[in-house]
């Protein structure tokens, strides 16, 4: 039996990144770029003014001036030009990259707004303005190019795209763009016990389908296309004829629950094996033991794609089910999705209830972690909260955990108190605003 | 001039969780519950089996027994009664909250199969069965309503529902669930500077609208649907009638940006200030002073909505707007959505350059936390890396940022190794899970 950790070596060398799609803008949000992007033009594209006030040329210094022109963002002021002897009023514009006015040519510097008196006498045209201070040339000019010269990496291939990065592709005018896209994953239950989730009244020997719901949700939180191949019965032909469809349908990623287990009608390994390849059958950890890994083979096909077809065999038991999910299919999406950095981050956090280890598989231990002012050390830290009972039947425990603690497979019983690693799973909770704000001194 | 804390509060304030709405469970991921959920069926619904094995009489011991009949999940094995000196092979089952397979009639244990040999002559019928180990009743079978009882409260209103969760729901049979919708947001970019993002070729005094896509996936990542209102340029009747399309087409938040400045054309306050009460206009912070909170208040409407739109105006300039997104949008959108902590979560982080403050406004300064297994004190914690310039017009700062770090108005220098509150904005990074593997040991 491999370990947890071969067992994710094993998943990530099989999994490769899906070949590049050009998207529009809207739908490349969450995705990992695939092209490096560069500035078509410098920005600010003209020299702008930082501050609402008066373009100036500075040698002029303080006095009574014609206002000469009006050059706010857009209304074209660049006609016009700031000789000595005048100014022209700028503002700092709107809503862009780069929020700037532009500065007439001629004007040097700006005066700002409040360096400055609007003389009496409005009705008379043009205004006169009284510059109160003595400034240097460039002062509250940001220059052609200051924040990004023409041609400028603006964005590297490999950066993931998030609201900041769709606002920057936007900005440098790039509408369509190339991504990675996230794969296309076919779902199949097993069990001659499972019915549809919409069976209201259960007969004898009859459980709801869970584990089909919950992952494709997961699978959908990773921005995965979902192919819902349904319930299978323990029925070799027709577990076979659910796994043909999830290839003929273009799945990237075939995941199935159920069939695993030693019981004797379990067809989903040898079919597996039987069409490509079993990389592990087992993994020393708990709960999720019985997880399998495998590869599909087919024919040729037409497009770009590969032909190949990855296929996790996760227990039917839910918790086993989900936890597997985090640890080894999470993984497996976000490569092919083209992450370099594919797990889930991993903290550490202070055990707030004692917990007796296995002696032979670690354990991945559903808690709550949550920061606190002071981790019982006088630091702060995270505290883990057990979600209790941990039985594998128990979807409960899942319910809330936002981390899997990670307990080495000790046999002994970790205090109160201790530190462990923890995979974040979900939101983590942080303190709330007013707490934070006494904490700013805390010193390291 | 009002702080952080303050404008929060009247946000939340003003925020009011949506009327709830009824979805299929597909649609429920990710959105808060509206209802208690108490099970409709005991589980498991009969007595089950936790490992594969005989399901036998206690009392009958080790010895030959024939194997009377098989009991798997689902094929229904319940007219056979176990009696003394018969046993039943039983399988754990398949894929369901609780993947066991049924116990006959008459069993009241189960010997696993690992304490059983299967007799020679396999051709005979019924097959026999070597039980080599004495067990107590109950062993490994776990009865009707074990885990949960009929009536059970399973999910309680105002639960988060994540992947866990929906398949709950799915077992419980639960398949249209009441849950708060997320907010329908309009969004609207204002400026005669600005032009589409598809323009390739920019003349004078032109600047791509970055803030509009920005805000949108922004929006998206928190499940609202979104109706953009496109660029409105310096012109008080089309901002206007902006503004109106927001209110008819049923918006529940209005965002704007640009045009809330102190330049003399900014006609987006004194609107929102004529169609309804203008909150707050600016909030003492960097960046993003410039902030608007208003509510448009409009006749009585034919369904349940409420007559109140709620306004942001975020500050024109990108970097600015996506602070005020996360520290006020955001948790607007999340009340509205049902939320009962709205809130981003705040860790703390150490410094990993010196930072000068500004003496007189709190600053948001982008960073990226990362986890670290020594920070720096011998102790795993959060490490902060500043993202460079913070300059508000740079919204290169907000590349890669996955925390806001809050740094006190104290005009001073905040040294290497000082520890700040960080507002957690996206996937924080974790250590590598090679490095956290090393780390079990560690004890607070
Ligand atoms: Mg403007
Ligand atoms: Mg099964």
């Amino acid at each position: 039996m491999i370990s947890v950790d071969e067992a994710l070596q094993i998943v990530l060398s099989q999994s490769q990144k899906l070949p590049p799609i050009t998207v529009p803008l809207k739908d490349a949000l969450g995705k990992i770029l695939a092209e490096d992007i560069h500035a078509p033009d410098p920005l600010p594209p003209y020299p702008a003014s930082v501050k609402d006030g008066y373009a100036v040329v500075a040698s002029d210094g303080p006095g009574e001036y014609p206002v000469i022109t009006e050059s706010r963002a857009g209304n074209d002021g660049f006609g016009v030009t700031v000789t000595s002897g005048t100014v022209a009023y700028v503002t700092t514009g709107g809503n862009s990259l780069f929020s700037l006015g532009p500065i007439p040519d001629g004007a040097d510097a700006v005066v700002q707004v409040e360096d400055t008196e609007l003389l009496e006498n409005a009705a008379a045209e043009p205004k006169r303005v009284r510059i109160l201070k003595q400034i240097n040339p460039g002062v509250d000019i940001r220059p052609v190019g200051f924040d990004i010269t023409k041609g400028d990496l603006v964005l590297k291939s490999g950066e993931h795209l998030d609201a900041a990065e769709i606002g920057l592709l936007a900005t440098v005018g790039v509408m369509m763009v190339k991504v990675y896209p996230a794969p296309t994953i076919a779902v199949l239950s097993t069990g001659d016990e499972l019915v549809e989730p919409t069976v209201a009244c259960l007969t004898r020997g009859q459980i709801r389908d869970s584990n089909r719901a919950m992952v494709i949700a997961a699978a959908s939180q990773q921005q995965c296309k979902v192919i819902d191949l349904g319930i299978a019965c323990d029925d070799k032909a027709k577990i076979d004829s659910a796994l043909e469809s999830a290839v003929s349908a273009g799945a990237d990623l075939i995941i199935t629950s159920g069939g695993v287990s030693m019981g004797d009608r379990d067809y989903v390994k040898p079919l597996l094996q039987k069409r490509g390849k079993i990389y592990f059958d087992k993994v020393r950890m708990k709960p999720g033991k019985p997880l399998t890994f495998a590869e599909m083979v087919h024919g040729p096909t037409d497009d770009m794609r590969s032909n190949k077809v990855l296929a996790f065999g996760l227990p039917g038991n839910p918790v086993s089910a989900l936890v597997c999910f985090n640890l080894f299919v999470i993984p497996a999406i976000r490569r092919l999705s083209g992450w370099a950095n594919p797990q889930l981050p991993r903290v550490h956090a202070r055990l707030k209830q004692s917990i007796k280890t296995d002696p032979i598989r670690p354990e991945f231990h559903r808690a709550i972690i949550s920061w606190e002012l002071d981790n019982a050390n006088g630091s702060p830290g995270f505290a883990a909260d057990s979600t209790g009972t941990q039985m594998s039947s128990r979807l409960m425990s899942m319910k809330s955990a936002n981390a899997l603690l990670e307990l080495p497979a000790s046999g002994k019983l970790m205090p109160v108190g201790t530190f462990v690693s923890a995979i974040v799973i979900s939101d983590i909770l942080g303190v709330s605003s007013s707490q934070s704000s006494q904490s700013m001194e805390i010193k390291g």
